[in-house]
């Protein structure tokens, strides 16, 4: 029996609108606050495949979304390729020794080295392939990665940053360095997300997370390419599993035009009207979205947004998603709320 | 004798195409520092005429810019509203009581009374006013204001945030007691730039910094109306004072055809391509911007978005700027740089 999210990101007609949220598997369910508590840190988590796994199917039973997306982070991957990674309360994750010379960067494993010590996701994905199969439900399983420019923005500096100055410096004063960090994690990623296929992942997203630090007339040369490069690799070995690109902020890189490639659906943030986006892209595209995160925090405004979405895509070539992961704070009641509503209003 | 920048931000046609930096008067300047170093703090630099007025003309003969701007923050109107405010190194801004409930917002003052105490920086512009008119090179001098929003941003999460949670939250759950504070913020704003233009200033600014966390289709209701009713309060009562108005990262509201009001000059930020503002906005405002500061790091970039910007805008309607503000760490010889380029490719 065929996934209906997974029809639908191929552009099929399906009997409903599908619907997922980002981070959905995350602090604003008390089941996954009970998980983090037994495992202690956040890392421990991604490591325990058995502990992951089971965080990742809460949101399907707890919330009713239509897919499962893999717990993890996505800087396990420079992590394994040799950068020594913390995740601080409060301040979120920071790498003790940051990118900063060609030296640096040819200390770290490449290619197939680093992408075999991501065992714990192979793992916790072959553990949720077995259980979902098991449920007999039909609910599909997204695996992930973050873009290289995404990972290479943390691995430059070194944890989170307002304003990305040291990468933006090197990206204007010394652009060929970048592009070697940007080839380098390509190439992992690449093997990265090819094992996660091979571990039984029915979709997977490529998550972009700090497009919009790129300024539009050059985020294809240093981010929207590799991204491109890491589809088009996916795709010639395995045309039947569907891809998801996900640049977050992008508004005007899709209404120039610049958005190319062959991949399956594009996932639209909450600062790019879904209008627009189906103008310029619903053609080519199957769009995923994208309602402002922060509409949880009102059921009375997440009607009106799902109600408005479902009107300007008509249930067709659309999942729903938020246009951004969902906040801790937020009401379970109302991520429910979401859920239902879209099934609702698309006929479920 | 007419004012170049007074000029241009009219429409004007002018010999060459002026230039300034958002933050010009700032940390990537020694001469900055040593005065900062001086007074202490921050804020005792915004408490000071004689020394605010002092950086304030800083960057008109060390970068050769064609317009100072007031020294000043947006943040001394919530704190002159009756808001305890300190700058916490490293940390940023941070009001020790933040605004969550009406009676909070009850409890600040409003209008003439919050206005008159800003008293600071009106002797700072009198200062300026005196010793611009003393060197007689014609330089204007830019005022600014905060956007209510982006007051009441602050007002509401207490500091900088990442998500703008809070105030999201009751933009969605409480938009009534949002739309109360703005209304204050407003009424106060209104009179503080109508005492900075009787003070002295030739042109206003208006900064929306945080445009962008407020999606698209909701932007007019709790920011730009807000903004464009303080401009056509200042139009109806000095018609002859050049308005700039400076939404950042609001490429979509500008495409989705959202920008109307009675102002005079577009900041376009950074994340809009100029072409797009161009198109958009051209015909009704002359547009100010929008190198992306990161460029600062390389000359050659600097160089590269000069003479592309200069392509595109022509040399008319149009005020060259960065799309945001300057870095502390660019070097002083590389913003020398990019005014130089400024007015050599609009022939200076």
């Amino acid at each position: 029996m065929s996934k209906i999210f997974v029809d639908a990101c191929l552009g099929k007609d399906t009997p409903y609108t599908p619907v997922w949220m980002m981070r959905q598997a995350g602090r604003y369910l008390p089941q996954y606050m009970a998980v983090r508590s037994e495992v202690g840190s956040f890392l421990n988590l991604c490591h325990n495949p058995a502990k992951a796994a089971e965080v990742t199917l809460q949101p399907l039973d707890i919330v009713g979304v239509d897919a499962a997306i893999l717990f993890s982070d996505i800087l396990v991957v420079p992590n394994e390729m040799g950068m020594e990674l913390s995740f601080i309360k409060g301040e979120g994750p920071k790498f003790s020794h940051p990118i900063s010379t060609l030296e640096d960067l040819e200390g770290l494993l490449g290619g197939e080295e680093a992408a075999t010590r991501l065992t714990y996701v192979y793992e916790t994905i072959a553990i949720l392939r077995q259980q979902l199969d098991a449920r007999g439900d039909n609910k599909a399983l997204i695996g992930f990665t973050g873009s290289p420019w995404t990972l290479a923005t943390y691995m430059i500096e070194g944890e989170g940053t307002k304003t990305y100055n040291i990468c933006k410096k090197m990206l204007y004063a010394q652009p060929d360095l970048l592009h070697k960090i940007l080839r380098k994690v390509t190439d992992v990623v690449k093997l990265y997300m090819e094992k996660q296929i091979e571990a039984g992942v029915d979709v997977v997203q490529i998550f972009d997370s700090w497009a919009a630090a790129i300024e539009p007339s050059r985020y294809d040369e240093f981010s929207w390419q590799y991204m491109v490069e890491i589809a088009h690799y996916l795709k010639a070995k395995y045309p039947h599993i569907p891809i998801i690109m996900f640049p977050k902020g992008v508004a005007a890189f899709i209404e120039r035009g610049l958005v190319y490639g062959d991949f399956d659906v594009f996932g639209v943030d909450w600062g790019t009207p879904m209008a627009l986006a189906k103008e310029k892209l619903g053609d080519r595209y199957v769009l995923q979205g994208n309602m402002e995160p922060c509409r949880l925090y009102s059921q009375e405004a997440t009607t009106q947004c799902v109600e408005a979405l479902q009107t300007i895509m008509g249930g067709k070539r659309h999942i729903f998603n938020l246009g951004h992961g969902i906040l801790p704070d937020v009401p379970l009641e109302n991520a429910i709320h979401f859920v239902n509503e879209c099934h609702r209003v698309s006929g479920k």
